[in-house]
């Protein structure tokens, strides 16, 4: 049953990216088992994936962004891991292998529901990212996983990361939309909330798995999103598609 | 048989798309035709198109786009297009049949060869516009028309419109890529040699029809080009694709 209100008025949607339409956890952890090759025996990596993803939060928080100088998100997803890597005692990976395992966040897998959920969706909608990973990031995980964006906004774009008003802004003036005309799509709740404060709709999309089989997400649908969506297809079905 | 000397390093291709991937000469005499519906019986169209596209470049020419305000190049067309009309001494088209006529650029259509050429190009290069029309100009338009692109980049990104450097610069600056191993493609020199200068490979595409069939474009293969192609499949045949 569409939820017929927010659909008349709405031309595109904004999709996070990391946690949202893909699935970090597993992608990396299972990087990671790859490239240390049963060296690192005593790292829990599906632990270690939630706090090498919490330190990049902690980093973007305190990342001042009104320099005008960027900080690349590689770089933070880099340097953090060299500080969990010391932190853990692990001097076996080699300067080459840390980059390919930095990397493994540009080679994230969708959710199975992602790419036939914009399948549907891309009829009626324009489809683009708002994500705080760096452009090449996005574009890099897009082609290699065969996510068709009508367009990719990051925040490298706008200068700021979200929840900064500032990447909403600069993708509904990208679009030559006002924020009405555009839904924000996240499975995190800060994201919408920012979102929505600006005047745009907002669809949760519930990911139980984003950190792992053994961690919980906050899945609880709210009232105050337009949507509540158990994933993309959920998504399409209520839109309409 | 591919150029194979600038095969080797290329990562990614920047696409024009005025001219280069679209024909905006036919579809908007076409959008022209239509909207005025034999009330311009003295305009002749074809020259019509060609002097609006000659006030665009005018006015790019003219704009001062350091100052931090940004002109939409639906603007630029619509005022463009405002003027020819008043000189044309043509009063009876309302402001809502003007805004479509202008909006013709926003659905200008691909030239044959683009769609498959891009197809074959697809499989080994990022592929990108870097265009000086508006972000959401580009993206209506490659939505409607069927052009498939790992990213949109334009001018309105960098702030600054091509020749400028910062419009090139931004683009590989997103792609994370060095300009050694991006290839501008254009139908027009002084695009590619702007990107040449600044270390970029470059392919020039031979568009004959860019101004319509009664006007001469400068066609003829220059050396100084990485490559020399007749459209966009001989120009993924020259690159190995």
């Amino acid at each position: 049953m569409p939820d017929a209100t927010v659909c008349g008025s709405m031309e595109a949607l904004l999709f996070d990216v990391q946690g949202t339409a893909t699935d970090f956890h597993s992608t990396v952890c299972r990087e990671a088992v790859r490239i240390t090759a049963g060296r690192c025996p005593h790292i829990d990596w599906a632990d270690f994936v939630n706090r090498w993803r919490a330190e990049y939060f902690t980093v973007l928080d305190a990342t001042d962004t009104t320099q005008g100088q960027w900080t690349t998100v590689h770089s933070v997803y880099r340097d953090a891991l060299d500080r969990l890597l010391e932190e853990e005692g692990v001097t076996v990976l080699s300067d080459a292998e840390r980059e390919d395992l930095a990397l493994a966040w540009q080679r994230l897998e969708p959710w199975p529901d992602v790419i036939p959920g914009l399948d549907r969706l891309r009829a009626r909608f324009t489809l683009a990212t708002l994500s705080n990973a760096d452009v090449s990031a996005v574009v890099n995980l897009s082609k290699r996983a065969g996510l068709r964006w009508d367009a990719i906004f990051t925040a490298e774009m706008a200068g700021a990361f979200k929840p900064d008003p500032a990447a909403y802004r600069t993708a509904a003036a990208y679009l030559g939309l006002a924020p009405s005309e555009i839904m924000m799509v996240a499975s995190h709740k800060y994201d919408l909330r920012a979102a929505a404060s600006l005047g745009f709709a907002t669809a949760f999309v519930a990911r139980p798995r984003e950190y792992g089989p053994d961690a919980a997400a906050d899945v609880a649908p709210e009232p105050s999103f337009d949507v509540n969506a158990r994933d993309f297809l959920d998504l399409a079905a209520r839109l309409g598609c």
